[in-house]
């Protein structure tokens, strides 16, 4: 088969470097032999690394770019300074089409201004969106959280954009027919919330009852709901579904610790952890951030996949498997057919400001 | 000693019943003499309960009450139809002063929203707030998260005042001398978040400035902050608290289940399970909502504690002998004492309105 998918990869961010990248390119590269590589980054460094893996033979361009974004610059600086680095290189290549697709490991802000600098809005889209796989109890084992961060507000047309765009990543990501929408609110009763959730759910209820609607609203749901497999698609503005991811990953973490501890407390539970060692095992992957890595950025002209910052070969990998479905199945062309065929009432004017 | 600490209960709401609810107050009893009762709810229940148990002998009064507030009504009927209820009873004895706190596992919204009518607002206090304890990996091994849900708003001078009333509660319920305050956003640069968050921000960090002030304040934290033991008081808006407390007790809550399903997974570690029973005990007694039970509201004139809805004896009576120290160390006033010293400007008034 030929290798037909490009992927454009930032090589440079990221905190474990080039080479944890560049084992991921590797990984994906043996499971999967229609992906090519665009690498962005300090050729110094990247040109050893290719040279000596055979599984990377013919199948990677290597880009130099001299800067590097720092995991903790402010996303207006990047903006302003950022145009040398592996990152905004990276996402030119999407830009100007040479590659469909664009991963890093970078900082998350750096990248989400970048990408609508360079890669712009779709047609139709107010604030794209970031979305994130969230592990669930439900039959497809993750949903899909969003916006987790790229905009802490979101009016009421924005949440409907998000529900429309989730419902394609849905489709796709956890190959779903009609997924489940809810709205993350702090009650399921009708009345509750602000002003914007009770808008948005009202249209999201007239949206539904189109025939060829593509999701099936389910109303409003709770933060103890996001897991339970009762909805596919969570909605929510970036404030709150950023403060709700990073508190599930905390929350993770802290059992995890107390849960090591547990099973190194005695000489008994040291032997128990033997025996079910396996299945620790198991249960450790699962729950592994790594193997549901990638935040996918929503609404504009080009893919962006978001691997976590902390992510290893494995983690790469796993990002760079998400950029293929998405590059191969023409993710970015359906969710703009899908916001521009949605008829939505024009956006309010924010009080105070003419429009 | 004199049983002189008078606790006033609402025996009627949560979801496990009246047993449940005078179990706790027998494991309360017998380990404090100093706590009295009032009970409020169906007397032909609650007094073959009563009187069958030696250890409540003389120490409890039941006042008779018809009405039962469901656990599914809502605030607004709840606070028109509930005046004959369990519920309002026992928030009118200490309005009264015939008790210095209320427990209730009863329905939340109806909770706040009676203590609200019959305590009214503490002078100062624009909105109350509902806080809870939050396990974490830091000495003190709880933290303190406010607002979790009494209110979806929260300006700048709100959160000032939770910041001050999670202060006195910290003191009290976690003995802590100067404890270390932040504002939950999403990110902890100083330029991000909302505008509220920012002001709350530059008014937490001129108060800390003074001499007296009883908190630190640490600045901005994220949702991963929750339980890492960097922060004591964590101060948020009652719609993004509410959102990151249930999304945690539904990770939690996915997590055992994923354990239990890996320890049963094969012969070998079921047998591992019995090997580390005593710790994996231990692990789930740590995480148990039960021995961290009770919500308390804040800013009201009176102490309202909120027990779970489906506590059991062991989950009321730690909400009883939260609700004891509260009573015992005169909270109420102490809160009221500090909101009334902190001599924060004057509420803006909100935009199109006259003020």
């Amino acid at each position: 088969m030929a290798r037909n998918i490009v992927i454009s990869i930032d090589a440079m961010g990221g905190d474990s470097g080039p080479s944890a990248i560049v084992g991921g390119m590797v990984k994906s590269a043996q499971k999967n032999d229609e992906i090519r590589y665009i690498v962005h980054g300090d050729e110094a460094v990247l040109r050893p690394l290719v040279d000596k893996r055979r599984e990377l033979d013919g199948i990677v361009e290597i880009r130099h770019a001299d800067g590097v974004i720092d995991m903790t610059e402010k996303p207006a600086r990047a903006m302003r300074n950022g145009r040398n680095s592996s990152m905004w290189a990276a996402l030119q290549t999407v830009e100007r089409g040479d590659a469909t697709v664009a991963v890093s490991c970078g900082n998350t802000g750096a990248l989400m201004a970048i990408s609508m600098l360079r890669l712009r809005r779709a047609p139709g889209v107010d604030r794209p969106a970031i979305a994130v796989l969230w592990p669930s109890q439900g039959p497809a084992r993750y949903n899909i959280v969003l916006d987790v961060g790229a905009d802490i507000r979101a009016d009421a047309r924005d949440l409907v954009q998000y529900a429309i765009m989730g419902t394609e990543y849905a489709r796709l990501g956890l190959e779903l027919d009609r997924p489940r929408v809810g709205l993350l609110n702090v009650g399921t009763e009708e009345h509750k919330g602000r002003a914007a959730l009770q808008e948005a759910a009202d249209d999201l209820e007239r949206l539904c009852q189109q025939p060829d609607c593509p999701f099936e609203y389910v109303g409003f749901v709770e933060g103890g709901d996001i897991g339970r497999g009762v909805v596919d698609v969570i909605v929510t503005d970036g404030f709150t579904g950023n403060v709700a991811l990073k508190t599930a990953e905390g929350t993770a973490r802290m059992i995890r610790t107390f849960l090591r501890e547990a099973m190194e407390h005695t000489i008994f539970s040291r032997i128990g952890a033997l025996f079910a060692l396996t299945s620790l095992r198991r249960l450790q992957k699962r729950l592994d951030p790594r193997r549901v890595n990638g935040g996918v950025f929503l609404g504009l002209n080009g893919a962006v996949v978001k691997s976590h910052g902390s992510a290893d070969a494995t983690g790469v990998s796993a990002a760079i498997k998400l950029a293929f479905r998405l590059a191969k199945n023409g993710f970015t062309e359906q969710v703009a057919a899908r916001v521009a065929a949605q008829s939505g009432k024009p956006h309010p004017a924010p009080a105070g400001q003419e429009g």
